[in-house]
């Protein structure tokens, strides 16, 4: 991996061997339906409580994507995760019956792209085969960011839904066949506009992908249209208007070339509002769709923004703002 | 940085240009007293509530250590980091003012020596300096994992104190003079013995600590006597008997070159019970005391292993065990 300037990386040999999916019941009756390699019929997923079954979505998805790359675990050198639970408790519990190394990671939503950038740094460090793994379940965030699901609490239309699933993406140094590679990174910074508004944590976060998108491309010295696609994690609908507005005043345009994995998750009639949002939102889109895609040679480069909101109920309830970081990747499939 | 077995990881080019240090009252009035560079009179430290001062210790020390090695926030490629606060606010709050990269950490209060791994592995990539920070407050932490304070709740013997400071080490891939260099690592896994108190954390770590050691010692072949400390985190007086007991039985003798940073952080006098724990304690001691004496030469070749508890408040509420994992690092100074 060698240096551009302070945030930008390039990869040596971090490829992408599988992508495994497990999404929830809502998930799966949205626009990707039939993309996921296992959707439930009950979110409860057969546990006593949400958070058991958000564990057991990390369990399955770890395990699946193991097998569905034609590896056992003792192939696995370590995993990078985490997801939305205080002290990442889905993924670290989950660990449990994995024997490899843990490296337990919180960027809130942009955590998945934060594994991949990691997972593929230390790839190129000798590691031949590692997991990135994020999820979220909208019971668990709710209860824990919100409010009790039985209170029955409107919600304002600036708001967007958890995503329930896990995605976990399988990176090799010795790829067995053809598959895309993870060719360079931009490490996200923290970045606050002072969004004081925790329901609309899109337009907190899209400041943050427009600075990190726009380092990118001064670093590689690319322009927006040198690539297939450009895909934010979470945005939703509003965040990804700011995103599209703030890019369109510096000059860049992405327009034909967008799209937000949280804004695509359901359908209108589904009544999130503004789409999608956490940590399994880029997660489930980008190891079922956007994966398929370059396997197929749809997108030949990509780019994948994951955005995260690093804000808590503490800090909302001390008066704070809403900071946020956005992480990317470059994804090429030759 | 090549590749011992699945855990164990040699790195080329990863030195400790410094460290630095923000200690609480009670830290400073204890065994290490005068060996902070910064030692607070009050732990608000100005501030209004418990969670900003330990964002503003957590600003003070990312700052201090950065002048401390006479580098700029510009030299700062990146920043390796995380607490024990739901979303690891603290640190993600205390980089809205610092504009380098930001990757979150979270494996409790084994995520300073995580923090070392991941940053001396990325710095094998070409980054030139990064910065590893962690820590605690004693009251921050108590409310969101335990009681109020004003409750006064009675504490059981085998508690910890969760100690109030902020450790920050700056990593350098281009040393301007000799320093201590981080030659190996073993990256730990997630080990879970069924320990059901939540107050008896030393007892849950110390069989990860064993796990971590005992791998690290066999990928590298070498012996405990290969090294002049053998330094834990935070497993306290109980927990530290508990690892020397576990590494006995296995034929590992540590005794006389074995230190535990928590256990050794407070005098009895200051009843803490089974002395220091928390993010803060293997960052503190490090950056202060085992720092010193790597550079003045009295330690050569030193292994420091943090160690974590991955519960939380709600897994303990739902029933669950303890599950817990320890990180390793060589550090050695020729």
């Amino acid at each position: 991996m060698s240096y551009y300037k302070n945030r930008t990386l390039v990869f040596k040999n971090s490829y992408i061997a599988e992508g495994y999916t497990v999404a929830g019941p809502k998930e799966n009756d949205g626009r990707y339906k039939g993309c996921f390699d296992l959707s439930l019929s009950d979110d409860m997923f057969g546990e006593k409580t949400f958070e058991k079954a958000e564990r057991r979505m990390f369990e399955h998805a770890i395990n699946g994507a193991i097998a569905k790359a034609n590896l056992t675990i003792d192939h696995i050198d370590a995993v990078f995760g985490g997801d939305l639970l205080n002290q990442i408790v889905s993924c670290a519990f989950a660990m449990r019956n994995v024997h490899s190394g843990f490296f337990g990671l919180y960027n809130a939503c942009a955590t998945f792209v934060e594994s991949l950038i990691l997972g593929a740094g230390m790839l190129n460090n000798g590691l031949e085969n590692v997991l990135c793994v994020s999820g979220s379940h909208f019971s668990t965030a709710e209860r824990q960011y919100r409010y009790p699901l039985e209170l029955g609490v409107l919600r304002s239309p600036v708001t967007q839904w958890t995503a329930t699933g896990v995605g976990c993406s399988v990176l090799t140094s010795r790829p067995q066949s053809e598959c895309p590679k993870i060719l360079k990174a931009t490490v996200g910074r923290v970045v606050d506009y002072e969004i004081m508004d925790t329901n609309n944590m899109g337009a907190a976060m899209a400041p943050a992908a427009v600075d990190t998108f726009e380092t990118f491309l001064h670093d590689t010295k690319s322009k927006a249209s040198d690539y297939d696609i450009v895909i934010t994690g979470d945005l939703g609908k509003l965040g990804g208007d700011i995103f599209m507005d703030l890019l369109g005043r510096k000059g860049i345009d992405i327009s034909g070339r967008y799209l937000d994995c949280g804004a695509s998750l359901y359908f209108d009639s589904q009544q999130t509002y503004q789409g999608g949002s956490g940590a399994a939102c880029s997660a489930l889109v980008f190891n079922s769709e956007i994966l398929n895609n370059l396997n197929r040679g749809k997108y030949k480069k990509a780019v994948l923004i994951g955005t995260g909101a690093l804000m808590s109920p503490t800090t909302s309830f001390q008066g704070e703002s809403i900071p946020a970081i956005a992480h990317l990747v470059q994804i090429d499939r030759r």
